[in-house]
């Protein structure tokens, strides 16, 4: 049987995989005065990761602007992990101006300034994958791997393959969010993750999206989910929970599940 | 596909098997006293349905002091349905001295005084299932048909099996309380719900026990359990939720189910 402290990606200090869920929170501002005052609010309210959702950053093709508003991200969130995401249209993101190869190169400098912790990227790019996650190791950058599908929850198999592909590429963490269309959904993703989190020797991300996923949110953990995404001020995909709440319900959940 | 209204059963007024889980709250006292005040305190917390868990109850052998004792539970509860309840010891209830015989003449005057709107009596002891079943008809007491499991929980078939047993034996509601050992088995149990929910015409209670299983106890109604348990002053089942923790954490649920 695998060891679970193989399972565990340590990020200043915050274990990701490990008996806790860790709350990550988007900041989804279009101007860095807006990113900022976004970053200042959520860091009140608690959050273990703050995801920098910069699809939404209107000035997402100036490099040095990025760099810029990442560091001043980094002085607000102090110690809490960053990372940084530039979600491909594809996959659910804000449509930008940026080719695929443009987007790498900034993926590339985000890396080589060592300002953030982590970066996303879609499973669905192979070959910038291998590029991106050869640069990322160099710096020290952790990389999650993702799968995202809007429309509906492939099978089982399907998204354990997913994540495996994931772990196959060097991910440090593996990602899936898919979209249910019934209650059964919700039990093909738990079962899903339960069946990754023994096959996989890295941490896994998983949700079902939407209004009806909401469950999966708060409960995922319990299955092997490492992070679950809560809304600080703006949410940056359908279903999530304002953070209070979410901390609030699993607060619930694990109070009754140690005490019985 | 079975019209959702032939599922629901109605008791003065509070639709037991509809959209909303109903909420019910055990009262476990063990002298008319400590009862009255439980139903008190708990019908300060709204409960959809009070239980009372006359196992309890030190005077469960005179049958005159249990029909006024629930006659006083009734001016108390008002029009909140009362379920009455001797659970068996085998079945995880407080041992009692009637043997099973008195036990059901003890359920026949309680149905007879028709003080109470439901029983609940378990699957096990099928010839005083199906006596009673007549008598709880001919005086228009509801009947909830049972089976606990203390120790494990069974295959996803034979929990659906239980419940198409419960309405075979002609019962108004089938229940399963089972005990978890690992995170599979409350997927197990909400798959047996899920199936259950879509070959029954009546409506069912489902429920993993302990710790492990309290996402159940807040979750179950999305895959079709009617009435959740939960804690008004003392619990009667292990992993019972406090009521108000439980309705915050279904609120919670159902908020964002709905904005998303």
């Amino acid at each position: 049987m695998m060891n679970i402290s193989q399972k565990i990606v340590s990020v200043r200090g915050k274990q990701i995989g490990g008996e806790q869920p860790c709350i990550c929170t988007p900041v989804v501002g279009a101007s860095m005065e807006q990113i900022l005052l976004e970053t200042e609010e959520i860091c009140r309210k608690g959050p273990d990761i703050i995801e920098w959702r910069a699809d939404f950053f209107k000035d997402i093709c100036d490099t040095q602007k990025v760099l810029e508003t990442a560091l001043a991200i980094r002085k607000i969130a102090g110690e809490i992990p960053i990372l940084f995401t530039v979600r491909s249209e594809k996959e659910g993101g804000n449509p930008i101006p940026l080719t695929e190869t443009k987007k790498i190169q900034l993926l590339i400098e985000v890396c080589k300034s060592q300002v953030v912790d982590m970066i996303d990227y879609e499973l669905l790019y192979e070959k910038e994958l291998v590029s991106l996650r050869q640069v990322s190791k160099e710096y020290g950058i952790r990389m999650i791997m993702s799968y995202h599908n809007f429309s509906f929850t492939p099978q089982k198999e399907e998204i354990v393959q997913k994540m495996l592909k994931a772990e196959s590429y060097g991910a440090d963490i593996a990602k899936v969010a898919v979209m249910p269309t019934s209650p059964q959904d919700l039990l093909v993703l738990f079962h899903a993750t339960q069946e990754a989190r023994s096959q996989l020797s890295i941490p896994l991300i998983t949700m079902s999206m939407g209004g009806l996923g909401v469950i999966t949110r708060l409960a995922g953990w319990m299955f092997g989910s490492a992070v679950t995404f809560a809304v600080g001020q703006n949410s940056s995909a359908p279903g999530q929970i304002p953070i209070e709440d979410l901390k609030d319900a699993i607060r619930i959940v694990q109070k009754y599940m140690l005490s019985s």
